[in-house]
Formats: C-alpha cells, structure tokens, sequence
C-alpha cells in the first residue's frame, strides 16, 4: 500500500512559485519588508498616517510617551471571558473584561505560542521560540545552559533605555538563575515569582500531590530545586527573598499581592510622572488555584478555575481604577491576553474553548488566545477584528507605541511586527500576513487568511509537555487543510488536492519564513533539539 | 460481567423524597404549582411586581397591548452569533443581533426541541412535543393522522381571539394537509412554505441532488408529495399558491419575499393601530441556502451558509427598522431564536457552536440556541442571564404580555412557564426549575441547576433523523452527570455516585413531570411511538 504523503520538505520543493528578494505575497496580501531582520508586513498607509497623527495629538497634550500596560492571565482559554462566548454561560462571570472587549478593541484571531515560557519569550523579544532556544517551560529549578538574557534583546531593557520604568509583577518563568532573572533582563522592577505557582502548590497540597507531600524524601528533592517564594529585585541589585511561601493560604493571596505590586508601581510611576511599561502577570488560573480571600466559592461555577477568573476579572478591574484614578487611562495602552490555551489536563476544574485541543498543542485550542486592546480616546470602542495578532507582535507594537522603533537592534530576525496602526486606526486591519506555529523546534502549522494548514499534527491526548516525535505526526494525508471559517473546531480537513489555489501561496510564505534561518540562525540554550 | 446500569425506571424506583401534592423542589429552588394543568414555577414576587408595573406604565402611555415579533431562525448554532462567540471570528459577522443582545437580554441557556417540528409546536402550544404527539419533523407531504390543530390551543389563535392581528411569515412545517395549515390553526394570516427549504432545493439542484434530480421518475415521486411553492391564506379561506417555485434564484430570495410580507404586515398594523403578533420564520439558514441578490460571497467566509447567516441578520435589521418608523419600536417585545442547534451533518458549510453534539441530538449542540429578549424601555440594555429558559415558556410569556395569560385553557397540560418578569424586570431571574429534553417521545435528559442529567445519549454520529431505539443508549452508567460550568463540551460525566446529594433532586422533578402524564395523556397523532 502506497500513502500519499507529502512531507514538509518534499510540499516545499513541489512549490514553484519563485520567490522575491523584497516582496512576497500577492494581490492578497502584499507584503514588504523593510529590512533584512524584519519579518515582511503587509503596508497600510492610510492607517498608519491616522494612527501616526492620533500618537502625536496624544503626545502633544501630555507631553510625554504613553504607559504600556501588558495584563498576562496564565493558561486562560480563548473561551473563558464573556465577550468570547463563556463568561456566565461557563459559570465565571468576567464583567470587566467584558467592558475591556466592548470599549475597546477585541480581537478574535490572537496567537500565542502552545505553553508558557515560549509565550513569554515571544512577548519580550518578538521572536518566535526556536530562534531564542526557549522552546519549552523550563522544569523546576532548571536553567538554559547559556542564560538567553544575555543575548536577547528585551522589551522591558529597551523601553528602559528609552526613558521608561519597567516592571514585572508576578510570574516569570523565564529562568531562574543568577543573571536570568527579570530584573537581570530588562526590567527596573520585579516582584513575583521565578517559576510558576504549580511549582509551590506541589510542595503544599497534600491532598492534590499526597505521592509527593507526604513523603520527605520526595518532598525534598523537589525543594532542593526550587523554593517556595515570592521574590524581589531592582536592576542592579541581588534578587531578595520578599515572602517564603510555606502555606496554601499564602498562595490564595499571591496575586493579590502582585496586584498590591503593580498598584504601588503604577502609582509611583504616575507621581513621579515617568512613562511606565508594566507586565502584570498573574499567577492565575494556572493549576494550582486556591481562592484568595473572599473568593472560595465565589463564582457561580463554584470551582477554584471559576473563581480564580473572578479574580482575575476583579483584579483588572482594579488595575484600570487606579490609572483612572491617578490621571493615567487616556496615557496607557492596555492589552490583556493569555499565555496559550487552557490546559485541557485540568478538567474539570479548567478553562473554556470552542476549539480542537488545548495546551501544549497548536490545534487552535493550544494557540488561539483572547486579544483585548483597551485604550481610551486612541482605540475606539466596540471594535472587533478577526486580523492575525501574534504575541510577538507585542514587542514591536509596544516599542512603536513608544516611539523607538529604530532601536530594535539588527543582529536579529524579529518575528513581530508593528501593529499599532492596527490598533489605533479606527477601521484598522492587521498588518500580518501569516502565523508560523511551533511545537518546540518543529514547525507544525501555518495560519494564513482564514486557513490553517498543519504539517505536522499532535495527538490530542498524548502528554504534552514534553514533546517528542512519537507525539508529533506528519504521516498521513499531509498537509492537512483547514478553512477555519466553515470548521473552526478543525474536524475534517478539507485535503490539499481541494485547495489548489492557496497551498503553493502558503508554501511560499514558508519557504520564506524558513529562509530567514540561513542568515539569522537559531540559538541553542540547551534546551531542545537545535 | 454485571454492568451498574440504572435504568429510569429503577433510578425512580430509587428516589426515596416524597413528593408533596402542590410543591417540588427546596431551599435551592422551591417550585409552586398554581393549577393542575401549569408546570410548576419559581415565585419571584418583587421582580413580578416590578414587571407587572412597567407593562401597567406602557400601556398607560399606548393605550393598548403590546406587540410581539418573534424572530425564528432555522437551524442556526448556539454559537453563529457574534455575541456568543462567533460571527467575525467564524467568518459570518452579525452586527444586528449583536446589538439587539447588547441592547437587550442575552439568554445563555435557551432550550429547543432537538429538530424543527417540535420547536415549533412547542413555541405555539406550550407543550413539549411528546404532549401534541408532534414528536419528530414530518416528512415530505406527511401528515398526522390526526390533526393537531383540531385538538391545540395556540397561541395566535388565543392572541387572535384577544384582539390582536396575528400572521405567520415563512416556514410553517407543522402540517401541509387542509386544516391544518397556518391560517387554519390561529393564525389570521399566512405568506410562506408549508414544509421546509430543502423540499424545494431536492427537487431544483442538480448539482447536489443529481441522483434525484436528473432522474424524472424519482423527481415526480417527490413532486408528488411536495408542490414547491410559496403560499398564502387568510384566516377562514383556502389556501392560495402566491408563486410556484421552479428555480434555484426563487429559493435564493425566498426571505427577501418573507421580508418583504412581514415589512407590509407590520406597517399595516400599525396603520390600523392594532395591535400584533408576527411569527417571521427565516427558511434560513436551513440547507440548502442559496445567496439572494447581492449576498453571493459577501461574507468573509465566502460560503452559502455564512452568506445566509448575514442576510438574516439584514433582515433582523430590516424588521427592526420597520418597527422604529412606524413608532411601534417601543412596544414591540422582540424575541430572535433558532429552532434547534446547528446541523452537524453540514459540515462544512453549517453552523457553529461550542457544545458536543449538534441537531438532532440532546446533547447541548442539539438543544442549546440563542435567545435574545429585545424591547427598548422594557428590557434593560446589557442584561445577560444563565437562566433557564424553554422555547414553551414563549407561549406563556406572550399570552402573560398580552394581558391574557387566563385564557391558557386548563383541558390540556402546558409546559411552558410565565416568564415575563424574568425578561423585563431589571434583575430578573428564572422563573423555570427545570428543562426536560426529549428525543421523539423519549425522555432523554434534564437540565436542572448547571447539571445535565441523561437517562438515555444519543450516538453522535447515527442517523439523526429517524430516531429508533438503535441510536439511543441506555446502558453504561446511566444517568451520566454532567456539571455544565466545569464540563460545558459534555465530555467526561462525573458519574452518579458523585451527584449525591444532585441526583435525588433531579429525579423529583422528573418523577413530578412524568406524572403528569397519569392526568393529561399524550396525544397519539400518528407521528410516533406514543
């Protein structure tokens, strides 16, 4: 029996379509790129002429940059927030989000990497993860063996030098080593957590991980790796042990004191009156959730996820009261969104998506994440785009936003691309053309227009967190081709002998995006398979 | 090998609560029944009187009754809707019956019948199907051996008799036969189809039915049965051909027509100053859609389906502005549904929702439709509920609007619960315990709380459409439990023995209705297995 399979390497080389030094794409969706590091960008003049003149007026009347504020919910499902479909339906009411989505923009197609560390990588460097090595959440305690810090270039460390006071509140997970933590890669503040809560709810709970708690031997082999605490650092200063966490109750409170953080932070910023670019990023509703107090039992769902979005909701909520209340709303873009999909393992007690998998996966339920972009008097309300929004368009969007797009440095191929006239423009279109989706190293998956095309896919009910090829399929018909307009769920492929038309433009974008590996080649920080 | 199945039967037999003579329920949610023939309901004094004050206000100011515009989509997902998670991000954007959700009350949990002919008849009688014996959809040129609306009390006809005008525009399919056609069953009115859009298209499309179509002999079998025709009638008049339809363009502006009667239906009510009850009911988005002028394509995703979706929402917007010109806007409740979840066997040109399951089904996707409560001055803006409501409580709900909730006859058991107060007062809660969900005359499920308790499933991908006891199982675990917050897809019940203190509850309930069978008998009409 002959298969028909097509390989990603043997579909590249049936591509014939010649490819462009400068210009890819066609009537489509044209795209330029401006510099050889660049990724290519679909122009739009008029947008960009309406967004350059609103930042101006902006600057005009306040005299300086505006606040950036990046609000990370962790493991949150595109499904979760009202505005996209859960919300009261799924037992957590999100109010505040809600309003976010309604006074703002909401976007519908945002893509984050499939797991945490990667999608927080991507964010403060605009690069997908197998360029920077951090393809995959580090395990407790572990390090890269060369600190990615020390090569990247960060958000946070170039809005620092462009005059802004940058903070990270909450969780990082990028690292836990001397000179990779977050105040050693960019940011003048920190407060929060190295690693991830499930780190801490597994030395604590004993009736969740009864194998592990109630077993010293165990027990401490874990803490050897890792400690529970909640952390402090300045630039330029040793990192500080700000809490030892040693109860469960204590991990109920703990993004309530991220949140005191990010409060006190905001309103020193807005004292001493100095642009400030803030990642809040929460704890929640990653497993382990233990209600703060007040919160037990709070959701109507009544289960600790649920009630962690209360939270969560509540929280943002009072995020966006205190820059009201210290003048700086109409200074401060805000965009919420989540880390990946949520973490289907947890059911029932989990987030909410109408998508195929989940997690760890680059089915849409593993990427596709909400997207609100809230700015009063810049982004109108009641907006909504289906436009392709990638995480690492995050980094380039921010530094536009602050008006030092030039100091992206050139030693790098930066995956984002500035969306800000996306945003801002009142009938703004995304200036992206296609998302690349990876699993660690593996190329698995293209978004392009309303088509999703995999070439590799994985088994939606393999563990996923440490992927490897037996978890990782390209046999089969593949590609295998999705109109995720008529299926979003994914459920049949449509076959690529039906999509004659579009397969060799996607491949082009491929073959381009593959392209940039030659000059730019990826780092290997020992944590995958280069 | 002894499997733990619980029949209903014996689950019943199980359930050691007494059941009082006038009361079910508890401290959770205590049900009175006002009259041996009403479903049992949650009293919700304040918000009554408050409803009961806003209809005493707005009838001071009008001097007469109200209207109602009930909005029936055919076949439309849970999820098509924008406001429910879909439209712009499943390429089909619906900004009308967003806004009438964001200007309105959004209804999260609104129950169906699983197929078409049972919603129907349960949204004009008040009873779920297995009461009228309108158990299934019927079949082309099918009907009942006896006639249902010779033994039915219906709710235009009970307007009818109120003093209002009252007509049917668009899809009837409860009854082809002489008497028992629309205007023969309440309704003093009648511009539509008897049976349903895909009787027209089988016999008009060759390139999706050509084994029908290009064979004359099956074609005339169809013909046969089935005249493909838009008709008309007036009550206490025969039935009138308005156009024979013999081409796919015809189909293609079916609900332009249905508009075009429905516009000239409200602008002469309001002429008359009388008041009115219309029944728009889209052939839409029923297969097979074909784009009316103008609206091949126009969606973003391109396709038939997508392309319905938007038009109906046209004409939504269409309706509604007839409303606001002819100064009738503010006392029009306006109701918009679909008649049961999206038609899995679609794909992929169908419709979307989140849940398991899709027509046909029990499962949410079968059952589980948008429910939009629209009155400008009487529904609050921005009101979204988890309430219970059942497509039988419109019944009840419109003759409660009407002032005549007293006429309900008493000969005949009635499903449906007054649910007035839920939609118009501003904190309004369910009035509904319980929804009981059957397949034909099955009792499948209930929904009862955030719970789903099946007694039987269905399987998902069997013939849906006659049903027999070879698509529904029983065995296994039965009841399978699931908690609709934590487990909204259906996916993994919790099982029964994690239901304890759940389960007798919910069997109360089913055992209190399926008493009531004991005093009002179905009606066998000949459809069904009664």
């Amino acid at each position: 029996m002959h298969q028909r399979v097509l390989s990603l390497a043997s579909v590249l080389a049936l591509s014939a379509i010649p490819l462009a030094a400068q210009e890819v794409g066609n009537a489509f969706s044209l795209t330029v790129q401006t510099e050889p590091y660049l990724e290519p960008h679909i122009p739009r003049p008029e947008q960009e002429a309406e967004a350059a003149e609103k930042l101006a007026a902006l600057a005009e009347k306040t005299g300086g940059k505006p606040n950036i504020l990046l609000l990370l919910v962790d493991d949150m499902g595109w499904g979760d927030p009202g505005s996209y479909g859960g919300g009261i339906a799924v037992g957590a009411p999100t109010p505040e989000m809600d309003l976010l989505a309604r006074e703002g923009l909401r976007l519908t197609s945002t893509y984050s990497q499939p797991t945490c560390t990667p999608s927080r990588a991507a964010l403060l460097t605009g690069r997908i993860p197998t360029r920077s090595g951090l393809t995959r959440p580090t395990l407790s305690g572990e390090n890269p063996t060369t600190n990615p810090w020390s090569i990247e270039a960060t958000l946070p460390g170039l809005l620092s030098d462009a005059g802004y006071r940058t903070a990270l509140s909450g969780k990082w997970h990028l690292g836990e080593a001397e000179g990779s933590r977050p105040h050693e890669a960019g940011f003048d503040e920190f407060y929060g957590i190295l690693s991830v809560i499930s780190d801490m709810s597994q030395q604590l709970d004993e009736r969740l991980y009864p194998d592990l708690v109630l077993r010293p031997e165990r027990l401490a082999a874990l803490q050897e790796l890792s400690e529970a605490a909640i952390t402090k650092g300045l630039k330029g200063q040793p990192l500080e042990v700000a809490e030892e966490v040693t109860s469960i109750d204590q991990l109920g409170q703990i993004d309530q004191k991220f949140a005191d953080f990010s409060e006190d932070f905001i309103r020193r910023a807005a004292a001493d009156d100095v642009p400030f670019f803030l990642e809040h990023s929460f704890a929640r509703v990653h497993n382990d959730s233990y209600p703060a107090e007040g919160y037990a039992g709070k959701s109507p769902a009544g289960f600790p996820y649920k009630d962690a979005i209360l939270e969560v909701d509540d929280i943002v909520a009072r995020l966006i009261g205190v820059l009201e209340e210290t003048g700086e709303l109409e200074n401060t873009f805000v965009f919420l969104t989540s880390d990946n999909g949520a973490n289907e393992d947890l059911a029932p007690d989990g987030g909410f998506q109408p998508w195929r998998g989940g997690k760890g996966t680059t089915w849409e339920g593993g990427v596709r994440v909400p997207g609100i972009a809230y700015w009063p008097g810049m982004i109108a309300p009641g907006r909504e785009s289906d436009g392709l929004f990638d995480l690492t368009d995050f980094f380039n969007t921010s530094l536009a936003l602050a008006g030092v797009s030039e100091t992206i440095p050139s030693e790098r191929f930066i995956d984002g691309i500035d969306q800000s006239s996306f945003l801002l423009a009142d009938n703004g279109e995304s200036r992206r053309d296609a998302v690349f989706m990876y699993s660690e190293n593996n190329l698995m998956a293209i978004r392009w227009m309303e088509y999703k095309i995999h070439f590799k896919v994985m088994l939606q009910h393999a563990a996923r967190r440490n992927l490897d090829e037996t978890t990782v399929s390209d046999v089969g018909m593949s590609p295998w081709v999705y109109n995720l307009y008529t299926d979003p769920k994914e459920q049949a492929s449509s076959g690529h002998s039906r999509f004659e038309w579009g397969l060799p433009q996607a491949l082009q974008r491929v073959q381009r995006h593959l392209a940039t590996f030659a000059d730019y080649p990826s780092t290997d920080i020992g944590l995958g398979k280069p």
